[in-house]
C-alpha cells in the first residue's frame, strides 16, 4: 500500500515518514508554489532519508491569498491552514493516490483539520488521510526524533526548508514594499528543525 | 525504550502494539479486575503476537463503579470511560513505566480521553501517552488489520477478549436479578473482534 507523505524536511513530517516506513510505501512529496525553489532542500533531506520524492506543483495564487489573509489577521495562522488544506486537496485529488499522510502532532494548533474536515477530506476523495504523530506528544516526539533523526534547528527565518512559512515569507518579501517588516512583525520567533540525516538504529 | 501497551486482544490494541514494534520495546498489558479469567485469552493472543505480557490485577470495586454508572445510565459509555480511566492511572502509576499506549481510534468515541486528560495524565504520572491509532481512520485500519493480523469476529458477547465489557457483563450478570435482561438491554450489539495469529508480511 503506498501513502503519500507530505513533506517540508522538518522533523515532524520526517519522523511520520519513519513511523509508516515498516508498513506502506511511502513517496514523500514536497508541496512547491513557484515563489522560491524550497524544494529543493526537501529533495536533499528526502534522500538523506533514503525515501523516494517527488515535488507537486502548486499555483503561486494559493500563497497571494494566504498572504491577504496574513495582511488582514496580522497573524499566520489562517494563512498556514489555507495552504495546508490546499497542498492536501492537491495530493488527494491526483489519481493514483489512495492514502495520504501528514505530520501534524497532537499539540499542533496549525496546520490542523477538524475531524469533520478530515471525514470530509476521506469521503470527496475516497483516499485515507493518516496522521501518525497525531496520537503523540511533544516528549514522545522528542525522543524518537533523537533516535532517528540527525536534525538542525535555528529560528524559522534562517533554517532552510520546505514549508509552507518559508514561500509565505518570501512571497510577502517580494511583493509587499515593507514586507520584510511586515514578516517580521506578524511572524512569532520560534525553533524550526530540518532533517540533514537519518540514524539507523 | 520500554512501551506498555494496554492489551484487550481485539484488533485495535493489537495493530497499536504492532505499529509501535519498530521503535519501541513493547510489553502488553492485560487489565483484569478479578471478575473472569479473560486475561487468559489476552495472554494467548498476545505469544501468537510473539510479544511479551503482562497481566495487572485491579479491585473488583472499580466494575461495581462502573455497573452502578451503567445501571443509572442505561447505557455503557460512561462505564467503559471509568474502566479506561482507571486502567490507563493504574498502569502510569507502576514505578518502571514511562511509555503507555492503547488502541484508542480517530473514530471511537468511547472509550477516549480529551486532550486536557491526555495532558494531566502525562503531567501528574511524569510519562508519555501514546495512541497510535488515533491518526488512522477506520477503513485505514482495516487494511492494516487484514494485512498483520489474523482476527476471529462475531456478535461481542460471544467473543473471548479481554475488554473492560467483558468483565463488566460477567459482573452485571453475578449481581443482579435481572442480570441477563439488563446486559442484553444495556450494551448495544456490535461486532467484536479477537485476535488469533499474526501475518507475517
Amino acid at each position: 500500500m503506498k501513502v503519500s507523505v507530505l513533506f517540508s524536511s522538518g522533523k515532524d513530517s520526517s519522523l511520520a515518514a519513519l513511523l509508516l516506513e515498516p508498513f506502506f510505501q511511502v513517496e514523500l512529496v514536497t508541496i512547491n508554489f513557484g515563489i522560491s525553489a524550497t524544494h529543493e532542500f526537501a529533495a536533499e533531506s528526502a534522500s538523506k532519508l533514503g525515501l523516494p520524492h517527488i515535488v507537486l506543483a502548486l499555483p503561486s495564487s494559493l500563497v497571494e491569498e494566504a498572504a491577504s489573509m496574513l495582511m488582514e489577521d496580522g497573524s499566520p495562522g489562517r494563512a498556514i491552514n489555507h495552504l495546508h488544506h490546499q497542498a492536501l486537496e492537491a495530493v488527494c485529488s491526483q489519481s493514483d493516490v489512495h492514502v495520504v499522510a501528514d505530520g501534524t502532532r497532537r499539540d499542533d494548533r496549525v496546520p490542523l483539520l477538524t475531524l469533520s474536515q478530515v471525514q470530509s477530506l476521506e469521503d470527496r476523495h475516497n483516499i485515507k488521510y493518516v496522521r501518525p504523530l497525531i496520537g503523540y506528544g511533544r516528549s514522545a516526539i522528542d525522543a524518537l526524533v533523537r533516535q532517528h533523526l540527525e536534525v538542525v534547528q535555528a529560528q524559522s527565518d534562517t533554517v532552510d526548508k520546505a514549508d509552507y512559512e518559508a514561500e509565505l515569507r518570501a512571497f510577502i518579501r517580494k511583493q509587499y514594499n515593507e514586507g520584510e517588516s511586515i514578516v517580521v512583525r506578524s511572524f512569532p520567533e520560534h525553533i524550526q528543525s530540518h532533517v540533514i540525516n537519518r540514524i539507523y538504529p
